[in-house]
């Protein structure tokens, strides 16, 4: 199954000529998610030809602006377009009362299609979304503001069964669903054949997490473990391990360390401070500690 | 003294990979001043090359998004920049309520300097801005929501003295301001010298009017009367007269009449819907009615 991510803007707090701040959309079996919602979310998409008409699933880290100010323009423009439905917000409960109050920026009610609310949370490792294929789980940070994390992870598949033992043991659908689903064959003769003669092991599954903003936790190794490509913040280099610690930040090595901890497949880092307009001293000190390492780019597209 | 005017944005409603929804700033001896803050003004001024560090004074036409989206994200990079002081903000009086509420998308009380309000008068012609050079009056317009034009004018400068008639009475310094205020010069001798003999006459005035998102009004041709450049919405071409009135809007054309009845020197059309890329047909549309017009563009820039 396709899974992979478009990284729209990897900059933090104020833009650059270079970065936008930050919004990344992840494509799942042809389904599209955005994750946080900087402003000129929308824009960007238009430039990179992402029809987000129908986007159904917005994920939102926090409530600072370089993470959710687009998100007035992205609904009053998917209103604009004639979309129905319903959009789901996953975030912050605040984000539904802002959204909701007499004075919010948008009036929800009349966009023409429904936003519905699940607010992240705030206790641990949680389930926000599911569908026939993938979950997508919730967890905590630890930021200036309530934040959380998310894992996009894949759900086990069924195990293939080989073609051939269809015809040669006559097998009914309820017998190939069994089997699929890891049950051994009972012959009529009372001969048992075992689950791994029938199959083949399904695909692996995938996961991808999405981790900013934050200070360096011990409860994200563990929220992330062996995930194939984990986006990790970075907004400063080593040199500054004060001032991110002050900030609720971590330096390029803190994200590797993270990294290296939990035992993932890949490493990208981004949320860069605007100080930077070449990253590739960040770069560096993560593969320091963390070979497979890389830096983000506002565009930068990966398989997971 | 100098008097331009920098379009950022120049779109309506939804932005296109053409145009970006309204902003546009108006410079005048120095002083900046932004009109509408559509989603992406900060990061156009960036890309522009403006440094808006010093902005002071912020006209908001109306609420809806593609005039405002911008303004919480711009008023956040200046609050992260560092910036004391005061920023005012003349706008409909709901977006103070807004930026003001419990659930605001900023919180303007932490952004380190002072967002001040001045709601737009919801009468007639009223002076919201005025400085030694320049008065900036707002007045109401038609839409589907509370909206306001308004009108940047110089104030009449002081009579300029003829040098040479300095020395020549040997004038003091109160004779002085009087006679640049218009007074005849009486000698000692019971002589009259007339002003006309002392002075010459100041430079002409200028003045620029923007006027969207609105409905043609008669109203709107009075309060631009004589102005030297007037900036109009022209959302449509005169094809679609029947949708402009319907959504609050006005054609190529319309936009040309107000220009002709009010006497301007020159119009610039602008807020073109998204359907057309290329905008040709409206800038002929409003030449047939009123020659000296031009359709603008994302980064046209004019002197007043």
């Amino acid at each position: 199954m396709s899974f992979n991510v478009k990284i729209l803007g990897c900059g933090s707090a104020l833009p650059t000529t270079y970065r936008n701040a930050t919004a990344q959309i992840v494509t799942h079996n042809g389904r599209m998610f955005l994750i946080d919602c900087a402003e000129a979310t929308q824009v960007l998409m238009r430039r990179h030809g992402i029809r987000f008409g129908s986007l159904n699933h917005i994920f939102i880290s926090h409530l600072h602006g370089d993470h959710f100010f687009g998100l007035f323009g992205l609904l009053s423009s998917l209103g604009l377009m004639g979309r129905h439905g319903t959009v789901w917000i996953h975030s912050p409960s605040r984000l539904q009362n802002m959204l909701e109050s007499e004075f919010s920026p948008i009036d929800i009610k009349e966009l023409g299609f429904e936003v519905k609310f699940a607010p992240l949370d705030p206790e641990g490792f949680a389930l926000t979304y599911d569908d026939k294929n993938l979950e997508v789980y919730s967890f905590p940070l630890r930021h200036r503001v309530a934040t959380w994390g998310f894992v996009f992870r894949e759900k086990p598949a069924l195990r293939n069964i080989i073609k051939e033992c269809i015809e040669q043991y006559g097998l009914s659908i309820a017998e190939i669903v069994a089997i699929k689903n890891g049950s051994d064959l009972r012959l009529q003769d009372g001969t048992v054949v075992p689950n791994r003669e029938l199959t083949i092991d399904p695909p692996k599954i995938k996961s991808y997490a999405f981790v900013t903003d934050t200070t360096k936790l011990r409860s994200v190794i563990s929220a992330v473990k062996g995930v194939d490509v984990l986006y990790h913040e970075a907004t400063y280099d080593n040199s500054f391990a004060e001032r991110a610690l002050q900030t609720y930040h971590c330096t390029a090595g803190q994200a590797a360390e993270v990294a290296r901890d939990a035992g993932v497949g890949k490493l990208v880092i981004g949320h860069f401070s605007g100080r930077y307009n070449s990253v590739g001293l960040l770069e560096k000190q993560a593969r320091e500690v963390f070979p497979n390492s890389i830096a983000a780019w506002d565009g930068m597209e990966f398989e997971v």
